[in-house]
């Protein structure tokens, strides 16, 4: 019984499947007491949520696309944690690329789409370090990325 | 009594307030014997150092923007460490972003306004990891962010 | 003997020399088990590979880059364990930057010539989690830049 799990549950909260990347790298890396996640990118039933603020996507909709990448990250530590998130100690880090035009400066504001769900998820353990940036460009034109660090008990 | 917060004095180096995000992240995270330090942004008199490199801030300033980011980080590390940074170990990570055209290329040259701050802080201590690219946009228009790891004892 | 050195006398691999950064901040850091490799660039005969993909530099080049990135890691690693590989348990991370237009979308097949060349050197314990994005400008405009994580036994 896992009480992360259960709340998960009681938040209508259904995490997506925890993408597999096709190259020589892996979703997770456990190193002792941390994981290291790969940058999740933003998906929404099988589809990728793609665009660049300023241009064509809204800010509403962009911070979506990072709460889904928060989903993703929550969702490959179900799988580093054996389905039993309550083995999570700690979110550590979190770190926010945002594809955007050069006038765009309300990064953190996107960024807290991702940051909410750690914290509605896991409560107080969910309380992480960040940064969160800018940059001209993401694969496949996704609007966000973000990668994450986490510790187990 | 605490060598390091000493030579602060002896440098006259006044750190500023440790800045408290106003979201749902921390500004930092202790895990086992790391220190994971939010992106801190340049601080002045309570004013934001913004600009972009090409555009409207000159190289000279930008640095001094990054020494102000790694002051915040100082002060993070301070708090971190009940204000007493001898507990500081080692300096361990960098990781710095500036706000710059297309056309800049010398992003070392300002992170070094960082770099060199942990040294003449910290000493040998100070010597870090790090990595120096540019970016096409920061929050609030702000010129460097710089996020940081350091271990203690 | 070191079994990771043989191998790369079989793949004829011959690492470049481990980069010095000529200011205050070092070519890794070690803390406990873990190696944090700061950005390395990549150098062909001496020389910056340099460029922006979408305007001067070819896709297979940039990846080409990205490996040589990687043989600076490598080479670090290789500083770090005292010339043994074998002592490195694991690649954890590695960050990829791509200097890029603001419409090329293929980061990830760029950083895969640096996470191919981890598993060619490393086998399993090559593979790792990361992330790929894109940037609008990097130092002295080489075409990618990567930052690592490893752990030793």
């Amino acid at each position: 019984m896992s009480l992360i799990n259960d709340r998960l549950k009681q938040l209508n909260i259904v995490l997506p499947p925890a993408p597999a990347p096709a190259a020589n790298y892996v979703p997770y890396v456990k190193s002792n007491k941390l994981i290291f996640v790969s940058g999740q990118i933003p998906m929404l039933n099988g589809e990728l949520v793609t665009g660049k603020i300023g241009t064509n996507i809204e800010i509403e909709d962009a911070k979506t696309a990072a709460r889904l990448c928060g989903l993703a990250i929550v969702s490959q530590l179900n799988e580093a944690t054996d389905l039993d998130l309550d083995k999570i100690k700690r979110i550590v880090k979190l770190g926010g690329f945002v594809n955007c035009i050069d006038e765009f400066t309300q990064q953190p504001e996107i960024i807290n789409g991702a940051s909410d769900l750690m914290v509605e998820v896991f409560g107080d353990k969910g309380k992480h370090s960040r940064f969160a940036v800018g940059t001209n460009s993401l694969p496949r034109n996704v609007v966000v990325e973000i990668e994450a660090v986490a510790e187990i008990h």
